[in-house]
């Protein structure tokens, strides 16, 4: 084929709306932030830290966004967690000063750039190696920074971390005993633990892992490594974690947004949180009486947690995702949305999906209020 | 939490690697080329397109990467496919001047940047529906070019597309009647095809789909309307659809690459491609004889075509994707990899996982050769 050099400017991409744009006005796909419920959910889990007397530090991971961070930071929470080292450069660039990497952060460009960080910010981060520690070490203590140290403990997830209050003991040590290092505790996450659907099932469950985090710090303890810290919890779980003694902060992330998978838990507590989080569509495509097609699949949203909902249209099913097409069964009866309409689909698992989108328009009343860029989006080193 | 002012300049991220660095330098999760492979896999499907003399037009869905089509281009394919209009922009940025939209346009913003392309770029784009078709000729005819308009055919996908001759020749009639539009022939592909696994199964669906497409061709010739075009075919039955005397021009996307989904097909004809594709991740935590983890999950490949595969490890499971982890079981026997240890893992799709990153890190010999932007990444409107 052809291939031409420079000449004639190209058509510039529109942003996907602007601020007072009505709802409907936004390009799609596009993600939607709805902020009333967003500021609800915010002030819920904010509420509940404070009653319970623990600090909230909400995971930037599943928004990826400084507004969002911005917003849970002048409600109280005490800083944020990241997943990644890179994640956290946005974060700090917007001006949040305590970040937490609630993982374990191995080879040497990430450990130069956490150290970095670390002259900027108050950073911590999770080990559950020796050698980790050691290299940690060495690139905190030539930047001349101090770092807070987590030791990650399994308390059954059966990811990262420590098995043993033995070897959590044996890394407290390690830590103290080399420069720029600082032991303050312990992380005691269980992700799987946030999705067990039934209340009380999810109730005791949350009680094993917390006896774990539990024994572990009063081991440390007898040893002389007080535990100031112990963090993990998450949105399903946090309703029992709270209050339960152990955890001195909730890492939610989920709770200001919620998506269909988080929706499924059963929600019989003091905690309860709206969706606020869409992702707007178009139809694209009326073949048949009973199916239409979205302008929305695997690029605009994830299906590891399962397909997404529609919002709000009794007889909408969305039923396959392809990469750039969502197919939706129209039920007998059900009115079929025409060529152009626009739906709202709640999404299955909000973090990924985050991560496919650059922007996050944040509307109220049905009118846009805010373009916030999802800056993290893609830092996955 | 305190939130800070500017002031002290943020350490920047560093790029994933440098021309010149082995493989084992590259920091990680990070989406690897081998060139050789991939030079072996656009050269087998060009011959065969030559072979069967029918044009060659790549899905740039699957990449995002312009300096891909322009190997493409260099080796003889007609133009590109694109799914979205918005994903053009990088394309013709980068000299591409041949462009198919194989898909619907719904939507005035989306129209409009269509209309805006088609004076710079020779641009074609599908339709299914008599009200889209009046739509792009008022978007097309508004800004004074001229597009070419292919009639989407289902031919048993039940995705979009009309489902008769009859609806066909009505569309292709209302295309020749108004301005800006010009009837160029058929869309008829077939994406769940791609993936029967049985070579004889996927060689009697193909014929089917193809007799549809030569009937549709057959009543609209009948009437006036010749396809100099009907496009269609992928990655999976080019081996079928080239040699067919159906189609006219291949759309296939991912082989320069493969993934575990297509490898998972019975290759038993005259095509074969070798992977190209892998996601470099390193060994972050190594909590159990029996298990490791990878910094690699659900933010930097997809699983909704199964999980990744460890290559080239055997007895390493690549076994559970988290959001950013990847655990993998050590089978009994099988050598553990060391903390802080590169593995490549083999993408089980690969167009929804270019579309997780920003750099394609072209590789040959395991030393890096290039950085290629995926600059069409995110762009889904």
């Amino acid at each position: 084929m052809d291939v031409a050099g420079g000449g004639t400017p190209l058509p510039a991409l529109a942003p996907p709306a602007h601020i007072g744009d009505a709802l409907s006005m936004v390009d799609t796909p596009s993600l939607v932030l709805d902020l009333d419920a967003f500021e609800r959910n915010l002030q819920v889990m904010q509420d509940w830290a404070d009653r319970c007397k623990v600090a909230l530090r909400p995971h930037a991971k599943a928004h990826k966004c400084p507004e969002v961070a911005l917003r849970q930071a002048a409600l109280g929470a005490r800083g944020i967690c990241v997943q990644k080292v890179s994640e956290a450069l946005p974060f700090v660039a917007a001006g949040i000063r305590d970040i937490h990497v609630s993982n374990e952060v191995v080879g040497e460009a990430k450990l130069r750039l956490l150290a970095a960080l670390s002259r900027q910010a108050r950073m911590s981060v999770c080990v559950d190696h020796a050698s980790n520690v050691a290299e940690l070490s060495r690139a905190v203590a030539a930047q001349g920074g101090r770092i807070d140290v987590l030791v990650e403990l399994d308390v059954g997830q059966g990811r990262c971390g420590v098995a043993s209050p033995t070897a959590a003991l044996e890394l407290a040590r390690r830590i103290e005993s080399l420069p720029g290092l600082r032991f303050a505790g312990l992380q005691a996450y269980h992700g799987s633990l946030q999705h067990k659907r039934g209340h009380i099932e999810r109730a005791n469950a949350c009680r094993e892992a917390a006896a774990r985090a539990r024994e572990c710090a009063r081991v440390l303890g007898e040893h002389g490594y007080a535990c100031p810290i112990i963090t993990g919890s998450g949105t399903g779980t946090a309703e029992f974690d709270g209050p339960g003694k152990v955890y001195t902060e909730l890492q939610a992330g989920t709770y200001p947004f919620m998506d269909a998978d988080y929706g499924d838990n059963e929600w019989a507590g003091p905690l309860a949180f709206g969706n606020s989080l869409f992702l707007l569509s178009s139809v694209m495509s009326t073949p048949s009486a009973d199916r239409v097609v979205l302008d929305a699949g695997l690029k605009s949203t994830t299906v590891e947690c399962g397909l997404p909902r529609v919002h709000d249209r009794p007889g909408l099913i969305y039923s396959a995702a392809n990469d750039e097409h969502g197919v939706v069964r129209v039920a007998a009866g059900a009115a079929a949305p025409a060529l152009g309409e626009k739906l709202l689909l709640v999404p299955s698992h909000c973090d990924p999906t985050f991560n496919l989108h650059d922007t996050l328009v944040a509307v109220r009343g049905g009118v846009v209020e805010g373009l916030w860029p999802i800056a993290a989006r893609g830092l996955s080193r």
